[in-house]
């Protein structure tokens, strides 16, 4: 087999980047590990900056988008018995989108195979090779027969797990930037109408909370956690009262309560791996970087990661120049430092951490009460949360 | 001997206060441990908010501040080879002034004598009796005479290693917030020209830098150091060499060298102690709180403490009222939490930290970055710098 570019993975990342190169008339291959079905189902992110909507709209997957995904100009800050609107779009002129990112997925899987591109699924077993030269070579095996693609350029988006970060030349040089909370995030999918027409992160001493959205019957909720509990400790009851004692107080405000029919506890990390390229290996998305959910900028992260690929790949098959592609890796790092300081910033708001001093649960209350009092420091807050940079 | 109010300390807070009292008509005494000469020779603070100038003023004690002070409307940040300019004035509306804080005590003592207060140096073995009473007292030796002070108050501005906070009733059950932080600040003062028109904060890898001045013939420069280390391992060659690295690039700029004719190091804390008063023995500035001086709060916060005490005294002779003394602590802190919160924040922002991670490294940096390119963020730093809350 032959394309132009190989990409391991078919996440938000690699699906997209095979739909801008498609649109450019570079043709590509996409190998996932996964079936098309579990994909489709992975229940992640959802919440999609204006740059993210403008890019899926101008690669034309954003229809569905558009017309189901629920458009916010707020968020609801809930701590010391009160909630408190930070008015994104009144401080920064931008709004986000609640739309799942596996309605991301399902809208690129349909536009892929519409343009019938070539989109492999459950292939295992598969290696790079010959990145540093200009014919690197992914081999794999599908449907029990092994196959070999040539190509111009390998793109890893297969995620932190994945075998692309691993495969880069130069594991002994490579700089690995982490840090592993001391907590994680419970997560369920609830039958049950909204019970809050923004987001609430509710910061309590009980430990940090989110109520969200997926659509007007379906809502989705979280709430820190001991990462290494188990779902199997956690009754309907349990959980309910946790969600309600984190975000109530004496407002009147209540959660909606429902029939919850899935339950999940996800760790939380931060983490950079650099350099992004060797030769003609790219990484994208969270194969080289990983942001803690609290900022909502995963998924954004991996379709500005490719829209930068996109345009480097394009000059090169156009013009001939590997300009954008030699400065890919300190492009996009410009961007996700941005987004890994505001997420980490954001998980120290709003988390409650064991170890804290009480020196240190003071300055927490004082950041956010910072925030709420403070227009510059919202507006600094919203900026980042929209992604207006 | 019998007063109104009893004040120990004769620092900014107990001089400043007993000044306020009596253009109020409320008498006071001041007792201070050391003598008038070392008062009005420690160096410490030099910047004074916008609002510490107007309470000076409108006591009558500014016409020095505001003939030899400077008038700054900005400060620089430096990182990364780089001077960055917080423009405090375009973004607030409001500036600092740098005059010294032992300047300010020269013109309080001198307030107070030309008033005729009461104002006692070198008392020693002071002790404080009968606070939960309406009928405080203050015993203490003076020029190796017993005497005992009757008051209707007592106020405790004696500093951090005071009399006073230990002897607030109800010891087990004070809250105490602390953070000591694992560095100090070699400070020294120097005749040299003034480098900056500006005050320099500067983050370097080698440690925190401050180029500050005291007057167009004295400077005072700052460098982050072991806070064990001893100023007799540091030969002069030795400062320079280290004030050199940690402040310059490759812009031109040139740090001033001078003749150094004072060499200290201090010790870094944040600490906050509650309640801010108990009975009749009210607590303001250093015995109360303490903030590291990155923030330049520390001689603001003892004033707007004492000026809220000032309020609450001629209420309570004025109009028999206790409510504004009796919420002196919540109103105090207000204040006082957002300083320490901006204090540590500043801190954190421009230190070496030795046992930092490389992520949080990366973290320091990605803050600086964001100061620097967002107006909002750069606002918030100005808005706290400046007092402007």
């Amino acid at each position: 087999m032959r394309t132009q570019v190989a990409i391991i993975g078919a996440g938000p990342a690699g699906l997209l980047l095979s739909h801008l190169l498609h649109l450019q008339g570079i043709e590509s291959i996409v190998l996932e590990s996964r079936s098309r079905e579990e994909i489709e189902a992975t229940i992640r992110a959802g919440v999609l900056e204006q740059g993210t909507m403008d890019i899926l709209t101008e690669a034309g997957v954003g229809d569905r988008m558009r017309a189901e995904g629920a458009l916010h100009h707020g968020i609801e800050l809930a701590f010391g018995g009160r909630r408190h609107r930070i008015d994104l779009t009144e401080l920064t002129g931008k709004a986000i989108t609640v739309y799942p990112q596996h309605e991301v997925i399902k809208d690129l899987v349909a536009a892929r195979v519409a343009a019938q591109g070539q989109l492999l699924f459950q292939v295992t077993d598969v290696g790079i090779q010959g990145v540093e030269t200009t014919q690197p070579s992914v081999t794999f095996t599908h449907k029990g027969e092994q196959h070999k693609i040539e190509a111009d350029f390998v793109v890893g988006a297969d995620g932190y797990h994945g075998v692309s970060r691993p495969a880069m030349p130069g594991q002994e040089q490579r700089n690995n930037y982490q840090k592993i909370y001391p907590f994680g995030w419970f997560g369920i999918l609830v039958e049950a109408p909204i019970s809050s027409e923004e987001l609430i992160y509710a910061q309590h001493e009980r430990g940090f909370a989110l109520i969200s959205t997926r659509t007007p019957t379906v809502q989705r909720m979280y709430f820190q956690c001991d990462p290494t509990d188990h779902v199997d400790n956690w009754s309907d009851d349990r959980i309910w009262a946790e969600l309600h004692a984190r975000t109530e107080s004496n407002d009147g405000w209540k959660l909606k309560e429902g029939k919850i029919f899935q339950k999940g506890i996800i760790g939380m990390r931060s983490f950079v791996s650099t350099p992004m390229q060797s030769g003609r290996l790219f990484l994208a998305g969270d194969a080289a970087h990983i942001v803690p959910p609290t900022g909502a900028k995963g998924m954004n992260l991996a379709v500005s990661d490719v829209a930068l690929l996109a345009r480097g790949l394009d000059q090169f098959y156009k013009k001939g120049s590997e300009q954008r592609l030699q400065t890919y890796t300190e492009d996009a790092l410009k961007r996700i430092w941005r987004a890994e300081y505001f997420s980490w910033t954001m998980t120290r708001l709003l988390h409650t951490f064991a170890d804290a001093t009480p020196f240190e649960r003071e300055m927490q209350r004082a950041e956010l009460d910072n925030v709420v009092n403070s227009r510059a420091l919202a507006t600094s807050l919203a900026e980042n949360y929209v992604g207006a940079f």
